[in-house]
């Protein structure tokens, strides 16, 4: 018996194809609640009677919930995105797992809120155990690290700043109390913003020693605030996701504190420029508060080289005694480290990886994947500070549920808090290194406990290696290759005389494809950008109903002001003149994440993309019938 | 045909007797969606077929998913809280609402996100409805006041010290830029740090006028951070819940600029003191960031006198031309608002609040219910500048649904982002003055759609106001009447010739009763502690399942550390000299939110009394046999 998943067998399916096992699992999860309750304390009587149930405005309430519920289905029905089919093919959206479903509604009927263990005695261990998971695909130790979940990466990345941002505050805290000074006697102001995660948290160790680690960490900037650019630059890709700029905010940090970084040709954050940057900060003398890595950016599912900032911190530390936290954005991106560990989640050899890809027919003959500094990068996020991770997006679990990993748990104290009411002096126990008190140890407060056990029970079906999400994540990556490949070699549409040619915006590291039409002999980037935009309307909600519609994808604009001159290599293989993009600064581009796990055949998938030329030219013969009308009543007025 | 709801029809029961109905529902919710997507595009073929699903491999997938639900059963029937039963009165649990269950697993299907509209087609919708019904609960104009989910009371609470933050740091921001400094002309720096909430945002009316607000906003906190101590002290009740600390540290400010305000003796802030600290910092010249007023206290339900904040901003604002931001935290009480809006959300006399109580039947004859200072203060809740409120507390929804709402909604414009990648055009529209891009305008990002439904499908069934939720709310705030007042006059439990006297903490200000048991004879309060906590023990998770407990409740430390010396009240009441409060610093009490709608008629009341009694009696008969055989073996060894 193989022992890995079989990916058809985890989704409800694009026709409802596996319903029977979904709706008999329901009435088990449903059934058992009942049965629960029916059997607490059988000598107490019902308290609702069927005599109540019987009277007039009993029956109104339960016709009147029926109604409500009515009209939801109608308007879910009525508005909603097809996720669940291939015809699909936009934002990080997918069918989600079923053993997520069952398992979020069977414990949102036992209500846990994963705040305290008291108000959550099951669902925080799965919490726990789920983070713990996270920690071992990124290649994190165990024992020694802390991973927890958030309503999403946004909340992620805040936890990921927040701690940076009081860890770089300890050592000053130190300098400034008498018991601790001597921790730090001899170091320069610059030495003390800059020093090593791992040895400030060392001398955290010897101040709980000593009893004064408290005192000391209400000297931080937890307790006395931050005074503005005190504690240097935050280093972020162009590429970043918006919730940096809220960070900076939230965090009183301010914003003017982000240092953007430039990305290369691949959308992924330029080494060399990093390194400049870095360099030259240093050699200034200025702090390095953080410097963020991107893991699957947002718009291009581009993989920035991680490897190559941890590389470049180790020389920062070798030649000016400087070091700074990395915090790995890998929102999109983090389940696919996944794909690179085998069953004892160990990363694997370059060839020993392409080896099982092709024994365990994750990836075939002529599909290469991945990248070697793909590869490199992926391998290199254990060496990060922290990592954000939704397992709502790439883990394939319903929203909303996103995570924070942590190479060092040590770290959560200088973030943690107790209240009297929510913390028994009997719970105060800890589970390795892993303080269980979840809502004295994180950003969130309440959050719900089902939501631990859908992201639980999906790891514990589905592994966090190539025999689990390996499967699942490697149906996206080659249905993307291919349909990459079609797009980079496809016959333009013909339609009425005028030639349309596809083209994708490049090769992606994973599974996200960017492309745009053009038409031929066209030399106006606007008109371009227009045409596309207009594609996209028949592509999307944005012009009607979503489910009459034929494929559907997302889009965005790639800005000269978040990306610099990137987009302009695109905007010229494309024939534009350089003008053009200096013009516009920016090019509109259709975005479709590949998460549909139902093309992974080559044969069903020649059928998707001939079905997709035939969508396409009708939506090309669309446009160029409304310009032709158009262009008729002009000429009639 | 009554209007109102029928209470009894609103959730599963602590005996499953609505289960012919809520599966019938679930039924129907699940299968309605099935058929949507078998619907979609009726010429696809099935992408999962009958063949494969007979494969060894995708049964054993199957058989592994039923595995993992099953042992995910087991684990939540071994440990869980029977939250439904009126057993337990503990923590703010209790049932559910069956139409927000309903409406979750519904929506779940459709797996939408409200961090944007085009993730979100329905439910950001939803969202805005339900914002909106808060805003109008709260006495807010519903056309100028803003309101959202959160995934509880904590961020909610983050959030307005965000806004209130930013907001503050505006009129600094407009002296520092050359094309709006001649707005805050002539005033002095104190001025500018003390302006009212509705001036600051006139002034971004104007800003946005001359098109510079974006510029000045930058200069903001949000875009130069927050010099510590510069904006002045944000005043907190020592009754605060410890998201308070967490949020002064996340935000920048240090924890070091909370000025925690005394409580009086009924656990609410101490009005003589608050007014002296807040013209001591007046005079002082110490400007206010913010001050608390805490509606329904973590630890004894206690309403603070918001109308004597609103009073006291109003005096300052005379006297010294300087104002505050008041936040009220609601998370506990927020809903108990709709205890006194008529069907038209009209905030009732109290003459005619009292007469539909009787006639509606929600507040019996002899129960006296609200305390005068209790309905001052929620009528003076629209007087604030923002409310948390916390749904899966007293809005009967479950986990986790906070929220969050703001008086003025022109203040989201302070806190507010856009990403490209979200926001398409099409989307930039509003729903009257608020922003539908729910990501650019909160703290989180993503967030489940489905959260949304739950709290908007109650709203529409149980509507705020006394009517729906006062009928709902109503039962528990009668409930803990009778139980405080039995309480109160219990005749001691006698045991073994032992008497220990049970006593009420105070009479609650809704439905939070707190209680101990006394040994009569026991001077001392550590031993008085300590009986107490293993009472607790007995009647909890602590000791073991809670499945076979026959009584559950919570329980806390009331400490001098937190609350002075306002316990030392009901420490000297029971009997205790002073000293011994001295020397402890600390009375544990037990827990129990009234929130079962179940004991609502006053014969089944005192059936359960009486059976409670039994219980206290065998659970004081455990303790002191425990007590015998320790000292018998004491006495052998």
């Amino acid at each position: 018996m193989n022992k890995d998943v079989n990916v058809d067998a985890l989704f409800l399916g694009p026709k409802s194809e596996n319903r029977v096992f979904y709706k008999e699992m329901m009435e088990y999860a449903i059934t058992e609640h009942m049965h629960w309750r029916s059997g607490f304390h059988p000598e107490d009587s019902a308290l609702v009677t069927p005599h109540c149930q019987y009277q007039p405005d009993f029956r109104d309430t339960l016709y009147r919930t029926e109604d409500i519920l009515r009209d939801l289905s109608s308007r879910l029905k009525t508005k909603s995105v097809p996720w669940f089919s291939p015809r699909y093919l936009g934002h990080m959206n997918a069918d989600t797992l079923m053993v997520s479903h069952l398992a979020y509604v069977m414990t949102m009927m036992y209500n846990q809120n994963n705040c305290a263990v008291e108000a959550s005695p099951v669902t925080t261990d799965l919490e726990l155990e789920a983070g713990r998971d996270l920690c071992q695909m990124f290649g994190y130790d165990v024992g020694k690290s802390w991973g927890h979940i958030t309503s999403g990466g946004t909340v992620a990345n805040y936890e990921g700043i927040w701690v940076a941002r009081n860890l770089k505050s300890m050592p000053l805290a130190m300098a400034h109390h008498d018991g601790a000074k001597d921790l730090v006697a001899g170091l320069t102001e610059q030495q003390l913003l800059n020093m090593k995660t791992s040895d400030v948290l060392d001398l955290t160790d010897e101040l709980k020693k000593r009893g004064i680690f408290e005192q000391v960490r209400e000297l931080s900037a937890r307790g006395v605030g931050v005074e503005p650019g005190k504690l240097g630059k935050f280093l972020v890709p162009r590429s970043k996701h918006y919730s940096w700029m809220k960070a900076m905010d939230i965090l009183g940090l301010g914003q003017e504190h982000i240092v953007p970084l430039d990305v290369d040709s691949n959308y992924r954050t330029d080494v060399k420029k990093m390194r400049e940057i870095t360099f030259r900060l240093m050699e200034e003398g200025t702090p390095i508060l953080g410097m963020v890595s991107v893991v699957g950016t947002t718009e291009e599912g581009s993989v920035d080289a991680v490897h190559e900032v941890v590389k470049l911190r180790q020389e920062c530390e070798d030649k000016y005694g400087s070091s700074f936290y990395i915090h790995v954005d890998a929102a999109y991106g983090g389940y696919v480290r996944s794909m690179f560990l085998d069953e004892e989640s160990q990363f694997m050899d370059y060839d020993a990886l392409v080896d099982s890809y092709r024994s365990k027919e994750i990836i075939p003959e002529g599909v290469v994947w991945p990248k070697r500094d793909v590869y490199d990068a992926f391998q290199a996020m254990s060496e990060a500070d922290s990592i954000t991770v939704d397992p709502h997006k790439v883990g394939y679990i319903p929203y909303s549920a996103g995570a924070v990993a942590m190479k060092d748990s040590r770290i959560v104290d200088l973030i943690s808090y107790h209240a009297a009411y929510v913390f028994e002096e009997s719970d105060e126990q800890d589970v390795g290194d892993k303080p269980v008190m979840l809502g004295s140890s994180i950003m969130e407060g309440s959050k719900a406990g089902s939501t631990a056990a859908a992201v639980w029970a999906a790891h514990r079906l589905v592994p966090l290696n190539i025999s689990g999400y390996g499967h699942v994540i490697g149906r996206g990556i080659v249905t993307a290759d291919w349909f990459t490949n079609k797009l980079a070699t496809a016959e333009p549409f013909v339609v009425q005389g005028r030639s349309f040619e596809v083209r994708p915006l490049m090769h992606p590291d994973f599974h996200m494809v960017n492309f745009t039409f053009k038409e031929l002999g066209n030399d106006s980037l606007a008109d371009h950008n227009s045409l596309n935009q207009r594609v996209y309307e028949r592509c999307s909600y944005a012009s009607g109903r979503a489910y009459s519609k034929d494929f559907l994808t997302s889009s965005t604009s790639l800005t000269v002001d978040e990306y610099g001159d990137t987009p302009s290599i695109y905007v010229r293989e494309r024939g534009f003149d350089v003008q053009e993009w200096e013009t516009e600064g920016s090019v509109y581009i259709l975005r479709s994440a590949v998460m549909t796990t139902f093309l992974r055949d080559e044969v069903r998938f020649s059928q998707y993309w001939n079905n997709l030329r035939d969508i396409f030219t009708q939506i090309l013969t669309e446009i160029v019938d409304e310009e032709n009308k158009k262009s008729l009543s002009h000429s009639a007025a």
